[in-house]
């Protein structure tokens, strides 16, 4: 699929092989929906890119000639996934970033998945650590995710749900967790982990939604859950393990809601 | 400097845009120190390598001719540095690994840092996060260490000192941390977070050391503090925060013996 790679404002042929990305993950990524040649949330991805960037200490790309060259790789797409990764960019070695450096960005466009009605979830061993200083963002170290999502191919199942060392809920490896309670919904909070979605922050905004500490137990006697992201949408779990739940009204009536404001997203 | 690039068995002319390496940190690195055109600890970091491989499921190139690029991009240099990054290849959109995937490889030289009498350090803010499953192998994953080096730059000092969140010291950011104690040494045990260092454990072979946990106020008021590393061997600690220490002779005695050993660290 297409892939275009600058340095800074120019576009160049190939990634340096001392890009601190591949050192170190030091760097920012977006996934992003391309519905209609164009990214339904793409000032919410670009505000969390502005977040993360801020945190690390990483200068983004021109903003213009970034939404310019997105805007350029989605035009002919009915649907697809456009990435965006973002490092600090090349630095000789040692972990001290240099006083100057422009950033490495790479822009590729891959298949959208194919849709699926439910998933069927996991427990994962795996844990999340406690990062306060990284929960929220969405950087380049992921090796947490790519060790849980190893377990969810060996399971044979669609997700996983990864805890916290205390055994709180986080998340899912590449999704967001919502619960049925009562008449609302729960999310596990992300200041010590996770990845504050965009899905997930569209729904805090539009539904009845409390971010809360979440355990096992909770989860898996909730009346109704899913999992959203920015790719894929809401998508109900099916199945957690032994436990099985019917398709649930509320969620139907949420998907309907998120396809109103973003039929990509439907 | 001089940087080869590898696919599997085969040279290639860069890094894929679409690595796991770029993408998710997704590899390991060893940080060498050349002396006269081999490298001292080559045994030791391939076998450190091969551990972190098997933690991630990530396939290494071929033993045999990983030692002979290696030899052969140091075969001309007296002092240097040679850095080996191993990622698990190019893996498309998502954090599943591949089911089959081709290790990228970079070996790249660069410069040997000045040598120093010893060290000036400072605590850093930022924590190292309790995760058993990528503790002690020198994994991709550094944004920690990014971070708390960017603190040590911003203190004016040589290195930092790095709690876990319970308190506990860890290592400094590139460097692992030994503290005298009665007619031996204390290091931190590094089964939840940290990196096991190669020097660091041709120590506990050699020396008299005790791997235990260990808290800021041990470190501050003990009688020797010395850092080491594969690349700059033993660094004995100057000043810490407000506390000065006079040159120790027990550090110069296991300077002694290193050098004894290999010539290059000394």
């Amino acid at each position: 699929m297409e892939t275009r790679i600058f340095r800074g404002e120019h576009r160049v042929d190939g990634v340096d092989p001392g890009d601190r990305g591949l050192a170190y993950g030091d760097g920012l990524f977006e996934t992003m929906r391309v519905h209609r040649g164009g990214i339904p949330w793409l000032g919410a991805h670009l505000q969390r890119l502005q977040r993360g960037a801020q945190r690390l200490g990483i200068i983004l790309p021109d903003d213009a000639l970034l939404r310019a060259e997105i805007a350029a790789v989605c035009a002919d797409r009915d649907v697809a996934v456009a990435k965006l990764i973002v490092t600090r960019g090349t630095g000789g070695r040692g972990y001290a970033p240099p006083p100057h450096s422009e950033p490495t960005w790479v822009l590729s466009l891959h298949e959208a998945p194919a849709a699926v009605q439910a998933v069927d979830v996991v427990w994962c061993d795996t844990t999340f650590a406690d990062q306060p200083a990284l929960a929220g963002i969405k950087h380049c170290n992921r090796l947490e995710q790519v060790l849980a999502r190893r377990e969810v191919v060996a399971a044979h199942a669609d997700e996983g749900l990864v805890c916290d060392v205390a055994g709180n809920v986080i998340s899912a490896t590449s999704a967001n967790l919502f619960v049925r309670d009562g008449d609302g919904w729960l999310t596990p909070k992300l200041d010590r982990s996770g990845v504050a979605g965009i899905c997930r922050d569209w729904l805090l905004h539009h539904a009845q939604v409390r971010e809360t500490v979440l355990n096992r137990a909770a989860v898996q006697r909730s009346s109704a859950i899913f999992l959203c992201n920015a790719v894929r949408g809401i998508l109900p779990v099916r199945r957690l393990d032994a436990r099985e739940w019917p398709a649930s009204a509320e969620v139907r009536d949420l998907q309907r809601q998120l396809a109103d404001a973003h039929p990509g997203l439907a």
